[in-house]
């Protein structure tokens, strides 16, 4: 294996896919990036076996000096030293296999040498024969992520619920997110026949919010039983799906509510903010909402030992029952105000027994579900 | 107690004294914030027992909407909690005593009372009766400092070389810090006749040089037996001093060298750099120095694990031996070279069971020493 390429963009797809690189691995060979020169251009993979990261650069006619192929062939090196090193190195690296697994690096008259792994140890990437395939603008993939992924489950009782439920029918692409005490569910439209029912990990969905490599255009999703795979223009990740049914969360919407308030968001957003100071010193961060006289809501919160807080919001308009008194969990109410975009925020009430529902004053194509507290 | 004030007065006057807090404190009253209303001034009080930082905000004719008080008096609140509220408030904040030990604070409509405990227990700050004061240049402080306090010894086999110590004697001040592997060595010029010699710990000298009180004129200095006072135009630094006799180092410094190298520091700061990328998987960071044929420095290191790293740097100019190899731990080397504002670097080797002596082209103004790394 030889090749010679420019720090930068080596620098960048190391990066890129050591995202995939556990730290705390205890088999050394998935501690490694395989990187695999061919005739036309050069692939780099990670994996920590849930998650696997490809990135591939091309040998490009126009910029030959970003990358230049001279030998064919894959070494497997460690991760975190390869990055250090090329961080640090500047201009054309010239990379090169020398004995077994082992590869020389040269770069201004600096000279490394890197113990390597056999490449052939390393695992594979799954393969993806029968899959179905659907092809989604990046932002739109990434909007509904970025409103439900926060709302996964952080326990492993339920495994099922510390993924994303990913689903596709007629042409309805949807996200749902929950831990069974808050909900967050995102829609958007997908040009694909395909149906489609699977639950992504948190790990790989992060991940895909962060890919540089796309700004706007189309990504394609490749879905198996047991895998998925996001295929951005240079960089590939795959995860393995959690296995389980995801509950049925169409039961849980309430029907009808008692109260509807209208409300300028940012202004509950820096109140909940502000009440979750005292909130979070107690267990389960109780926020009391309260409408007075229809007219304004108070949202306050206390803890015995260090104070309390209150303050009191005028509303933009109200429907239904002016008496309302809810406590609700300030971190779950913050999260779901982050995800929500527009000026004004709809909150409805149905009863104590009832999650709270919160709605952006758009098309609704999102919506969160928040469980009120009970208290003695 | 009653006064008002405006939010981001209050908030930086927080954050200056809350450097003293700790977070681990077991007594209740060491984690909070006294505050005293006074006539003409409020102070805000912060301790760790070993620190102590006092904020001092005058009320000021010119600027009535900063400051006004109504009432004095004084209160310890929860450190943690007061910032945190602070910071989430914003304009004018209206603080008055409520009940035993409680404050309200009112701004734009928010609310909130905070529990606190009685003033009356919170430990005072040291007297400092018959002090020795020295008045000096904050700037040429920070710079004494800061090329000296990185070399302070971590380890507490001997306490006393976890500080810096300080001297001054016919107007020549200086600071030291060593490890008894490493040491660093400034010194500045001082318009003073006492006589001073005293060990500050690390964590004072590092809360001064984050001062942002001030970024020219002069601070000035109060020593007792026990304690040393820094005083900046609205903060007092305290901290109590290290018991024990600092270790007499001018014996150590090596009188003549065999090889002396002039070298561009910024090149070779990024060698050593680039060589303790493997040094650090090795213990020790051991890097290797050579000098080939007296005209160019070898840089390099090895990890059996991971692979070694090699480059060579021309030398600026050599006096003496033109043969030397020596082992050097690449951290200290970091450090010390870190702390050379200059472009070019001499570094004197006078035998392998001396240190290395590294000074920048100037004035003689600090000096760093490095043991040699006794390879087997």
């Amino acid at each position: 294996m030889e090749f010679i390429i420019e720090q930068g963009i080596f620098h960048q797809a190391i990066q890129d896919v050591s995202r995939a690189v556990s730290s705390k691995t205890l088999s050394p060979i998935l501690s490694g990036i395989k990187i695999t020169a061919d005739k036309d251009k050069i692939a780099l993979l990670a994996t920590n076996s849930d998650l696997t990261i490809e990135k591939v650069i091309p040998v490009c006619c126009q910029q030959s000096h970003r990358l230049q192929i001279i030998h064919s062939g894959s070494v497997v090196v460690s991760a975190r030293y390869l990055g250090q090193v090329i961080k640090k190195l500047s201009g054309e690296i010239h990379i090169k296999g020398i004995a077994l697994n082992k590869i020389k690096l040269i770069s201004n008259g600096i000279e490394a040498n890197m113990n390597g792994l056999d490449s052939i140890e390393f695992p594979p990437p799954p393969i993806l024969d029968d899959s179905k395939d659907i092809s989604m603008p990046f932002l739109d993939f990434k909007r509904m992520v970025k409103q439900t992924l926060f709302a996964v489950s952080k326990s492993d009782t339920r495994p099922v619920l510390t993924g994303v439920h990913l689903s596709l029918e007629n042409g309805r692409f949807s996200c749902t997110a929950t831990n069974s005490h808050r909900l967050a569910f995102s829609r958007g439209t997908v040009d694909s026949k395909e149906t489609v029912s699977c639950v992504v990990p948190f790990a790989a969905l992060n991940e895909c919010s962060k890919v540089t490599d796309i700004d706007h255009g189309n990504m394609k999703l490749y879905i198996t039983k047991q895998y998925i795979a996001f295929q951005f223009p240079s960089i590939t990740l795959f995860s393995r799906l959690i296995e389980g049914n995801y509950p049925n969360v169409e039961s849980l919407i309430p029907k009808e509510a008692r109260t509807t308030l209208t409300l300028n968001k940012e202004l509950l957003k820096q109140g909940i903010d502000r009440a979750s100071l005292f909130a979070s010193a107690s267990d389960n961060n109780k926020i009391l909402l309260e409408v007075i006289e229809g007219l304004q809501l108070k949202i306050c919160s206390s803890s015995t030992e260090y104070g309390e807080i209150a303050e009191v919001q005028d509303i933009v308009s109200l429907n239904g029952e002016s008496e309302l008194t809810v406590t609700v969990d300030g971190n779950f109410m913050m999260d779901a105000l982050k995800a929500i975009g527009e000026d004004e925020v709809q909150l409805s009430y149905s009863g104590s027994m009832k999650p709270l529902l919160l709605q952006a004053m758009d098309s609704g194509m999102q919506f969160h579900l928040i469980s009120p507290v009970r208290t003695a």
